[in-house]
């Protein structure tokens, strides 16, 4: 059986005591109902469609901030990375109007769909974050989502209770348990240990940490929003 | 009996037109239940205490888009205003923690307050529509909260249900029917309608029109958190 | 002889209006005395290196303000498109390196060089616009280096006093009149046309036409530390 | 003879290392030539007229720099503080009209007036700190020049070649030496060293020291175009 455990982040690093600061509100969003039922397919298709349409306006905000993270850019390199991932941020909004066009809906409709309060509260508040904050502050703020969607998968894929056959939400688990999405979130998380180390993650620690438990809380909501939506679960049929 | 019509805005300048255009979104948050219930006097305790003291923690906010008002300052005297403005907001919170402090609780106990998500959602909305828009943009997604206040005291002045001798929430009331906030929501109106002339408001109507009414829907939000913990109404006791 | 009168934006656009009312301002920008030393090779080459290397510090700030009209952007189009110019304005400082490294200066050295009065005025002044106002009038600030550029290599090229046959700015020249340069010129004008459309360019005017000829200023004084810098011109050898 | 050496910040605080760090980059802002010619009062009147009114169009990007810093307040209390300096700021171009309406020019005169590359660069510098920052880099941004005036004018008050007796400058020395402004000034100071304490100041110091003698290179900037514009020193007559 596979382990679930991550490596994300340098043991000591920046990153890894924040995932320990958070405790239940990191396995709260990690491990979240609506996980476990994309897991094990018992997701509604309701929820699930709440969720990807809110998720597609999510990522719109997403790539705004990420967009934030060039101008508050502290090397050449880093602005060159953060602008490449506005660019792939706007790509992975294709997958969603895939998923969409299957389900008869056009970009028009999505866009058009009301954000929901769940996805204004985590967008917003990650945007303010980095206008109230410097580089760490935002990028601590972006974090949770970005590694946080990695270790789902990892727990999916490493699942006793995962349906494999005819999981509908395979495609979806696939995106974010490959090989290049895992790298990324690894490099991401090494990112916020080096910036730990520059700009005074020690000193800066009880704050940070208030923060990123924080975007756990609304990752936590989000996931919520689909399942209300949907029923709740639906059996794992 | 009194009317309660506002005169916010000057004929056909922008505030009414906006006003207007958000129709039911207005009217569902100047005559939002949780309104009804503080005029009739029916509103449970717990509902007003959670209500204000998200409120404390909404006027920080708040009074950071004001401040953020300052930096796109297109003028002196409007720079002195909002300042002033700022500062306004954040006495406005003595008032909050007087009542609290009626309730047992301190200052320390309200900051420590986690913020709701109807909180969070509305004000860092409105930082982010200062981040992404012009000085009218921002006036426009503040003046629902500053202006509705204003007509939401008349309308309960003006209201036949409502409840005058003994009614807990009197002086609420009356800090917004007051004539000195009364005068400054007619100034911020007026300022909207000049903002209107000078930034291109007619071509610029469907956005901000949008935005108007996302602000007016964020408000029904902030009053239902209240219904939603005070159980409902208690009666008109 | 080529004709150098060129064709950006449309005819009654807000582009070309602000090109027309910006006059004596557009003209000594973009036929200032270090392009016409350019163009017949008698810029020295001290003056060229210090334009160039100043440049460079230009671009990553021009390249951060880039970034901040993605976090403005009105459609995920054109949020993508100003990712893409990020990402190119970045690569462009790839050939600021090469001439340097034929130089001998290493980017290390060419980092490590003060920006100039010229460099930080005109740069954080474009940021600030970004700041202060709303999508157009970051890209008015914006527009006048993009479009600026295009109209300089045209000028150049349809110069009867240019130097063709060994014009040790050759290449610099090869750049912006490049066919794909060109194009995104014309884009760029364009699209400060639909702006002016959707976001009441009539309106603003005024404050847009300050604001353009600002900008065509701030590239005088930044031509003129060239030729500051190297001593005048040296001579059409 | 009084001595100049001054006070502001704690020993081994932030604000200190800092200055110590600046070294020749602080002296030579607050011991510039444009501040002795205003000790024996030798400064042409042109010159100090030019600095005068280059410093009210300063001091309006100023306020609007300390506008950022409530947005990216830490706590209630800094709000205010930082909101009043706001209006302080703004009230102390008051004092420059004064000056001005005695040379015959009005405030729209003076609102008039180009900005020159130095106020350009030096004001949107700092406003591009907060944007690019969290609050202790712009704190840092704002502090040589909030701080540095109080310096110079005890360096001028223990002058020994001060000019007493008729120095037509004395009452813009009596502003910045007055017990209020020097009171205003070491309160700023120690919320550097508290700022530095909380935000990670010893891990940035680097980067924080870079920003500080950069700031105290434009002050010397902004002198200098006095000088530069009065032709020179005119004599102690």
């Amino acid at each position: 059986m596979p382990r679930w455990e991550t490596d994300f982040g340098a043991e000591g690093g920046l990153f890894r005591r924040l995932r320990a600061a958070a405790g239940a509100d990191w396995a709260g969003y990690t491990w979240h109902p609506f996980v476990r039922a994309l897991s094990d397919g018992s997701l509604s298709l309701k929820g699930f469609q709440t969720y990807l349409i809110q998720d597609y306006l999510f990522l719109i905000h997403f790539a705004r901030a990420k967009a934030l993270a060039v101008v508050k850019g502290e090397s050449i390199q880093a602005m060159r990375d953060k602008a490449a991932a506005v660019l792939a941020i706007l790509d992975e909004t294709k997958l969603h109007l895939k998923y969409c066009a299957e389900w008869g809906l056009s970009e028009a409709d999505v866009i058009a769909t009301p954000e929901s309060a769940e996805t204004v509260s985590y967008t917003r508040w990650v945007l303010d974050r980095g206008l109230h904050g410097d580089i760490l502050d935002l990028e601590i703020a972006l974090i949770p989502c970005t590694v946080g969607y990695g270790e789902v998968a990892l727990r999916i894929l490493a699942d006793p209770a995962r349906k494999v056959a005819g999981n509908v939400y395979q495609s979806w688990i696939n995106t974010y348990g490959a090989t290049d999405y895992q790298a990324m979130a690894r490099a991401a998380a090494a990112r916020i240990d080096a910036l730990g180390e520059s700009h005074g993650g020690e000193a800066r620690f009880a704050k940070l940490a208030a923060d990123f438990a924080e975007a756990a809380r609304l990752e936590q909501r989000f996931w919520q929003q689909g399942l209300d939506a949907g029923g709740g679960i639906v059996g794992n049929g």
